[in-house]
Formats: C-alpha cells, sequence, structure tokens
C-alpha cells in the first residue's frame, strides 16, 4: 500500500518527512495540502487529519501520524536506515532533532513565512529582525558542529541532517545564505549528493501564488 | 552516583528533565547554571557542557546529554516509567513533546523571557504581541485535546506532559493564565498532585535578581 504524505512544497516540516521516505525509497506519494487558503484550519482537516492543524500527516494503512520527527522515526522503524549506529549516536539524533524543532526550524520557517508569504503592507518588521538576530546564532551552533565533520551524527546521514536542512534548502530571502557558513554549504551540498536527493520544491506540490 | 542536573529555576525547558527526575525518584541533584550573567554563552560552559549554548545539562557518570527531551528518554531508559504503554502511545508521547519544542516552550520562554527578565526599556513590544497570538493558538490545541482527558497520552503521566506543562507553572506574567483555560488547569492539578511533584522554584536554584 502506497504512503501518503499530506503535505506542501513550501513547507520545511513536510519536507524533513518527504526527504526520509524519499531517501529509503518507500512507496509514497505527496497529497497536496492547501495551507496558503487556509486548510490546515478547517474543522475537517483538524478532525480527521491532524487536531494540531499542521502539515505534514502520513498515512499507512490505519497508522496516522503528525509531526515530522516522529514519521520521521516511523521510516526509521520501516527499514533500519537514517538512525545512529549505537544508543550514543541515536541519543545524539534525538538531540538535533529537538534542537532543530525548538531554536531553528521553529523560527527560520516562522521568518521565512513572514518575509515571503505575507502581503508586503503586513511584514512585522520588528519581528523579523528579532528572529533573524536569534537565528544567527542558531546557524552558527550548526556551523561551528559541522567544522571537521561530513554529518552531524557520526559517519552517515542520520534524520537529524534531513531534519535540520530541511529550510536552509529554500531560495526565497529570510536571512539565511550558505556562503555565509562554510560548514552548513559543505554539508548541504554532501546531502544534495545523496543518490534519490530531490529539492523540496521537485519532491512536493507547490501552493503559494 | 548522584545524577548532577546543570539547571536555573528560571528555566522551563530545565524543569521538563528536573520533574522527571525527581517524580522517577532517581539520586539527583541541581548544580546551578548563572544564565543571566551570561554562563551559558562562555567558551568553557560550551566546552565542557554544551556546545548549544544551552541548559540543562545532565551529568550521569560518563553519561553527558543535553536537551531536556533527551534526557527524559533516559530517565524512562533508566526506570521503565513515564514513556506510553503501547508503541501507539509511545508515538503519540514523542509527537507531543516535538509539538511543545516547536509551538509552545520554544515561544512561551522566549516571551516570558522578554517580558520578565529584560529591562523594562528593552522590550520589544511588537515581538512580544506576535509571540503571545501565536501562543494563544496553541495553548487552544492543548486546552481541546485535554478536554474529557486527565493526561496527554493513555491514563497516567508520561514526559509529554513534564514536557508540555513546563513554562505553565511559573508566577510571572506571559500572557498565560490557567484560569482561562479550564482543561489545562485540571491537568495542571493533576500534576500539582502527583507524589513528590515540587514547584520549579523549589526544584532548582533561582538566578534571576
Amino acid at each position: 500500500m502506497t504512503i501518503k504524505l499530506h503535505c506542501f512544497g513550501e513547507s520545511g516540516n513536510a519536507y524533513k518527512a518527504a526527504l526520509a521516505l524519499q531517501l529509503t525509497e518507500l512507496d509514497w506519494e505527496p497529497v497536496f495540502v492547501d495551507f496558503f487558503n487556509g486548510e490546515t484550519r478547517t474543522d475537517s482537516y483538524k478532525a480527521d487529519l491532524n487536531a494540531m492543524g499542521e502539515a505534514p500527516v502520513m498515512i499507512d494503512g490505519d497508522v496516522r501520524l503528525t509531526q515530522s520527527g516522529v514519521i520521521q522515526y516511523y521510516v526509521v522503524e520501516k527499514n533500519g536506515k537514517l538512525d545512529g549506529a549505537t544508543s550514543e549516536d541515536r541519543r545524539e539524533v534525538l538531540r538535533w532533532q529537538f534542537w532543530d524543532n525548538h531554536k531553528m526550524s521553529s523560527q527560520a520557517g516562522v521568518a521565512r513565512f513572514l518575509m515571503n508569504f505575507l502581503p508586503e503592507d503586513k511584514r512585522p518588521a520588528e519581528v523579523i529582525q528579532f528572529m533573524q538576530g536569534r537565528l544567527r546564532a542558531t546557524y552558527a551552533v550548526l556551523d561551528t558542529h559541522l567544522t571537521g565533520r561530513d554529518w552531524i551524527v557520526g559517519r552517515d546521514v542520520t534524520i537529524a541532517d534531513l531534519s535540520c536542512c530541511s529550510y536552509l534548502f529554500y531560495p526565497e530571502p529570510f536571512g539565511f545564505d550558505r556562503t555565509d557558513w562554510p560548514a552548513i554549504d559543505r554539508w548541504l551540498t554532501n546531502i544534495e549528493g545523496i543518490p534519490g536527493w530531490k529539492h523540496p520544491y521537485d519532491l512536493m506540490p507547490r501552493g503559494a501564488r
């Protein structure tokens, strides 16, 4: 049975799940969520797909999962790839996933939304500036960690990489330029080189006008 | 050997780890982190404790862990309590931990910091207002979920509860009043009733003036 991922191209959180499915060659397909026209806030979306009002949502037969990190672990359980090799490394993978959710994607996603998908006269300048300041400190932590390393944990790609990279591939301006961060830049090139890798806009249908 | 938790009372993230240690009656003690005087940003803190520049950090013999969610799972592994009872429930626990990190604590912690621990003339009004608006939507998701339930997952307290409750016990104003959210209010009372429960300011040393 084909796994369905309810998603949209502009969502870095959806990309974390889509890329895990893609790189492990599971049989899956995207189902478009019309986020920009309010689909995730409708009663039917909340009742049938996700009470949290968010994408992505993964459906595999009777299993319905939300939160990209949970879907990533489901993919790991399904085929044994993309997790740390030792219990120590597995804790380290989870650590970077939490860090990404808490410090990076949560802010990068909002900053990018405010700067690109709101009408120009509704973009809150002070909020954008505040988030970009916090994000610079966040990118510095990641860049320092990746200096001298090919992957975030251990010697191969894991779901920690697929979590942390997600928003960093998008072309819209949100205060991140990979050429400013040499170790992040090299690491993103490593990810792009994985067989089967695709850009978020080539993996999921786009919704923004 | 006594587990050391590097923490400070004002940190809801530290409280998530401290409360898990406390409720499982592990032998642990807090080690004060002087966050308000910049300790987490020093080179020695980053080198010796956490390159991410954050609290909490847990030390148990040779094991050093950061990110409250990772420490919570270490406590679960250590004594088998506080996780979901089935694989489905365990995924649900992880789901709410990620949601808390991504949508709730990340914003509640920042809003509370900006409103209470910055000098009055440095508090960014637009940022605070923006975060409070997003937080209201977040509290509504949690309150709806808890309506008719005693705990976030299953029939007993789990680390999902200990994650999501963390900032909600603090007395400083940050736009959350438990009397506005009846299901959250009842659930917080359930948590307060767990044998051994302590308020964050009774569990960890405070740093703010």
